[in-house]
């Protein structure tokens, strides 16, 4: 039987098995729900960079550019980490550099998997098909908060541990964890999440919106995964 | 108003703070399980060492000595990783030096605390008693498995969180998760903890009767507290 691993911190990768593994990176507030966002609204590619540095050098290639740090847009870039941003015209077939406070970096210390995706409630279902595809291991990375652990990542972890519950075993107790807390917390997620610190952080820079966005299931049929140093899309 | 911090493994100490809080260590399968129910039993002092090699020179300076790898005694010592080994005469009086596989690094890796307690369900009332004198921040330390998060000292974590949160904040989205996993299992800790993956290492062992034991919650009136390189006990 395949195993699923939940990784709840990069900061505990060194104790995970990345190689020979499929990993789903998740960093639900707000990275990769703006990335699956940006994809379902026709953005061709994006490059997930780790500084703002690299990201201006992009932007100077022609690319369009969102910076986030601390849950702030940076200064100069034109896009930033809420996914509403990725909703429009502008955004069809363009190339996003993109660096935020955990997602990119989440995403780029996984490159020696034999697949990286990404993933967010809006696209469970589809990371779901994607898997069924695939022989190989899963573990879910979540993006935590500079090196923390995190409710939301946990969350979209445990829901991802049951719907694959019945063709994968759970590899250790953070599977189990997380799972339990996704069952505990699904029927009203907004309310569950209401006290933890990083919703804290986001609505005292008041996006509520982006909150109950990010929160809605299976909204969208892509899968972003990454081919050499850029995320494209794929449908399930 | 005071607060309360769960670092859900040693691999993560480096996120958390340590100066200035007081620091409770749980390995609750066994070896702060084991600590208490000795102190209980009128053990003088243990002291924790961190390799076999250390354990064998307190040994030859008359400590009784206990070692635990990977679940089991290691062969030379008069003690081992279950409880039931310090419920005997030979104990009331006693020195004891102990290694074990996780709980002991994470006393050892907590000195620069305030104060640092041994914590166990068998004696969680006494400690939420001690820390209602004390003015300062907790911090739980869950010892974990190898660096991995585990499922029972979570929840002990959780157990801490929701008898002390009248009077402390929950510092971040670990003691939130610890506390609704507490909250959940708390009902039936055996079945909660029926899958995880200390539990199925220790059952294929057959020490299911440790298993009971360990999740009885306030036994004893018994917290160890670290004095220079030792634990001595207070009551509370």
């Amino acid at each position: 039987m395949k195993q699923i691993d939940v990784c709840l911190t990069p900061d505990l990768l060194h104790l995970h098995q990345v190689e020979n593994t499929i990993v789903v990176v998740a960093d639900v507030f707000r990275a990769t729900s703006c990335m699956v966002t940006a994809f379902a609204h026709g953005v061709n590619t994006i490059v997930p960079v780790a500084t703002i540095d690299e990201c201006r050098d992009w932007q100077e290639r022609g690319y369009l550019a969102a910076a986030e740090r601390n849950a702030r847009r940076v200064d100069g870039f034109e896009l930033d980490n809420s996914p509403f941003t990725y909703m429009n015209e502008q955004i069809r077939g363009a190339n996003v550099a993109m660096t935020t406070t955990n997602g990119t970096l989440a995403i780029t210390r996984s490159r020696q998997a034999v697949k990286v995706l990404v993933g967010s409630f809006l696209n469970l279902e589809a990371i779901v098909r994607c898997l069924k595809t695939e022989r190989y291991d899963v573990m879910v990375l979540c993006a935590g908060w500079k090196g923390r652990v995190n409710l939301e990542d946990t969350l979209f972890a445990g829901a991802l541990v049951e719907r694959l519950k019945d063709s994968y075993a759970m590899a250790e107790d953070s599977a189990i964890m997380a799972w339990r807390l996704y069952e505990q917390g699904k029927e009203n997620l907004p309310a569950y999440l209401a006290n933890s610190s990083h919703i804290k952080r986001l609505q005292r820079l008041g996006i509520q919106k982006d909150i109950t966005y990010c929160l809605q299931h299976d909204l969208y049929d892509v899968v972003p995964v990454l081919r050499g140093n850029a995320l494209v899309a794929m449908e399930f």
